[in-house]
């Protein structure tokens, strides 16, 4: 919560649609102390302002005004719709590895090294800070299958004043001994346990909330699938998991799930999960990088979303996800995710940029198409808006609308000064890479900023209202 | 020139091989007052270091000493192959744009501006600064078609410090009548005067030389590249340009230059230039996307060199060059070129990380090959001893070795402090996005740099011996 009603002022910048940024100037965002939006006024001089803090009954006294300077822009806060907290020092780490042998190689030894709370403390307070410097105020992670350290995981968060996800990764098969459920029942009560410790910690959900975590079906037997899609159902919690990233991977999915055993609607990755109750509208389903026509028309029915990764499954060779396709032809949900370690980088931006890269990899495979092609807006429409209706929070957070909550970040960019190009102008710190030589038009600045943007470019960061975040 | 001996102490890490480097530590490097290497010593202790600076007959007080700390270590700078220093202030805006309608809506109008003495020197002067910080101590320059601004670039690169070839554009044709050149031989007599006044500034080429620079086929006459040939043989200079970068743009240069007008070998946009004396042991060919088996087999013939762009051929979806087959099967010389503002970043950092992606969708569009994907290592020798050579500096820059000259950068990564990884131990500055723990291997922390790194790691960066970089 914030001291103080709040008041900004200057140009922000949202999704209207998914193919347009609607570009406020010269407005005023009013945010009350429990970091709602309860006003926008645009074209916002001097006497209106002051009316319409009347209209509020702010006293001045009472109210923090925040200014962006010119050039500036505030921007909703990016969601990451699916990273793994406890891979994080891994990032960049993966050789020439694919999906399964990665697995095995880089990260359950990693993950079950996190049972360790002294290095669980030491990593997930780095993810957390070092992702909300990038503007990350919503994530949805994985933790590992230890509860106190997914445990930790939430309160971190709490403290930090990331909204989060978290969910404790279920496993009871398919992964070295020392790293995987005994069972079955030992999984659902470990869920269980974590969910009832997360809940304790924020008990109306207002900032973290638990996540059912099957963390993908060759790591499931089918009897602990069949248990957590009736814990979903029990609890209404959302559920996370992984679709359709790597071809052995959905291979060995087909093996190990014959559709006789499952009673699956067909043979697909995906039908697995819904004979299993897990495909509903709060499920993430990060990658999806093969769908097939008939998968995305099922994902679509249930209403349930896909995390795309670009990082990750160009590192790891996973293929390029169709997801111009899968938002504009199949009607599903998409948003951004890191996918930390499989993915390299804590950034949403860089997610973004790799999207749009990765789409146009997708158009040369199928010969130019131009209906391939994410734009730059569209790919900061998944940033936000889209990654705030992946994990169910699109009434809250992904755009500035009065009801919704302040989850925004302040972005500057850098200026090269008249001066020969010498000296930059009006900056205080380092403005990163990106550089605007004063004749850009707005469209033309977000895409500099989505090409050449990192964290320097973001100045502040605010979850619900409170200051999260501020560069030195 | 620097003022004294140096001598640089600590961890230096370079190619050996395009898949192996090297890493040399507690090491000394020796450079004299010309920038030159004149001594490695491996193992270097207090002792040996005294015997190898009374072998050298260097007096303590005439000695610079730079030591990298504890986990920094010198690399070699970086050597662009292939950027547009006009296009700069254009970086990041494409919008949904391919090659030739870029051209025409983005490039064309940019470039002309630049014949404004001020504006070139804004551009220019930013450029360089740019390109330095992010370890770029060689880059092969596309300026524009004005002479004065092209020896303009050129003189602010002998002034920052920063190697280079310097083109000035020949074109005319294929472009708008206020930004091409007359005719073939107003062309030529421009290109001669850019190139006496790009000699005059600098006599030995020491730091900086010129380069004949046909802008690429489609916006030449036969007459002009004819002639341009002609030069390229009488001079002995390099050459640069673009081939088979797009398939409209391949498939014009088929219409406009048959066989049966050149009297080329065969039909390929290389053999044009084949055709024309432009294919020699000093000719940089941007791109080659779609280069055939036999295109690329006249390529290693005539021993030209290839530019591998991936930022560019992404952004504007051009292709994914299959550098690697290049590299290993046809055996071209490649290195790594920014092509801003085709592509998007200043960095050679970021476009050895998008050749390592961008090689896992040659591979993944090959069915998953392996022989087709670059790892960490041999990107980082495209970017030094690759590129080294594509400018026909191999025996000077790329490498550390005795009587190579002095191209390096100082780099430096983050490190994640034990308590409770909120506090960074060491850094007095800004360390950028990697993250050590502390238990990576030192190739792990290189590719650990190669996918988070960026200009924040470069902390010092040398050319010839001369600090022309300090982050602050």
């Amino acid at each position: 919560m914030a001291d103080k009603n709040q008041l900004f002022l200057g140009s922000f910048v949202h999704s209207k649609t998914l193919g347009e940024l609607e570009y406020l100037h010269n407005t005023a965002v009013c945010v009350d102390r429990a970091g709602r939006i309860v006003a926008i006024e645009k074209d916002c001089d001097e006497k209106a302002r002051a009316a319409l803090l009347s209209r509020l009954e702010w006293k001045d006294s009472e109210v923090e005004v925040v200014s962006a300077r010119e050039g500036q822009f505030f921007f909703p806060g990016f969601v990451d719709t699916h990273l793994h907290a406890s891979q994080y020092p891994n990032v960049g780490i993966f050789g020439s590895s694919t999906l399964l042998d990665w697995l095995n190689t880089y990260t359950f030894p990693l993950e079950a090294s996190l049972s360790d709370p002294a290095k669980a403390r030491r990593v997930y307070t780095r993810v957390i800070r070092r992702t909300l410097s990038h503007g990350t105020t919503c994530a949805a992670y994985y933790a590992t299958i230890d509860v106190a350290s997914t445990t930790l995981l939430a309160e971190l968060c709490v403290s930090h004043g990331q909204r989060a996800l978290v969910g404790r990764v279920c496993m009871d098969t398919g992964s070295p001994v020392n790293y995987r459920d005994a069972s079955p029942e030992a999984a659902l009560a470990a869920a269980r346990e974590s969910i009832a410790q997360i809940q304790d910690l924020d008990k109306d959900m207002v900032l973290v909330r638990p996540i059912i975590t099957p963390r993908f079906a060759p790591a499931c037997s089918a009897d602990l699938l069949r248990q957590l899609g009736l814990l979903a159902a029990e609890t209404g919690l959302p559920v996370q998991t992984h679709v359709s990233e790597n071809k052995d991977e959905i291979a060995l999915v087909k093996k190990l799930f014959p559709r006789k055993n499952t009673g699956a609607g067909d043979d697909s990755y995906t039908a697995v999960y819904d004979a299993f109750g897990l495909l509903t509208s709060r499920t993430i389903l990060a990658h999806g990088v093969h769908l097939t026509d008939d998968e995305a028309a099922l994902i679509a029915r249930r209403g349930a979303k896909v995390s795309h990764c670009p990082c990750s499954n160009s590192a790891l060779a996973s293929g390029a996800a169709r997801v111009r396709w899968l938002v504009t032809e199949k009607d599903i949900v998409c948003g951004l995710g890191t996918d930390m370690s499989g993915g390299y980088s804590p950034s949403v931006l860089e997610a973004a940029r790799q999207a749009v890269l990765v789409s146009r990899h997708v158009a040369i495979g199928a010969g130019g198409e131009e209906k391939d092609k994410l734009s730059v807006e569209e790919a900061l429409f998944l940033a936000t808006r889209g990654g705030a209706c992946v994990v169910g929070l699109e009434d809250k957070v992904g755009g500035f609308e009065v009801g919704m909550e302040w989850d925004a970040q302040l972005v500057g960019l850098g200026r090269v000064g008249d001066e020969a190009g010498e000296e930059e102008e009006g900056g205080d710190d380092d403005d990163g890479n990106v550089d605007l030589f004063g004749w850009e038009s707005w469209p033309e600045r977000i895409a500099k900023w989505v090409y050449n943007g990192d964290d320097r470019n973001t100045k502040k960061v605010w979850v619900r209202g409170r200051l999260v975040h501020e560069r030195k």
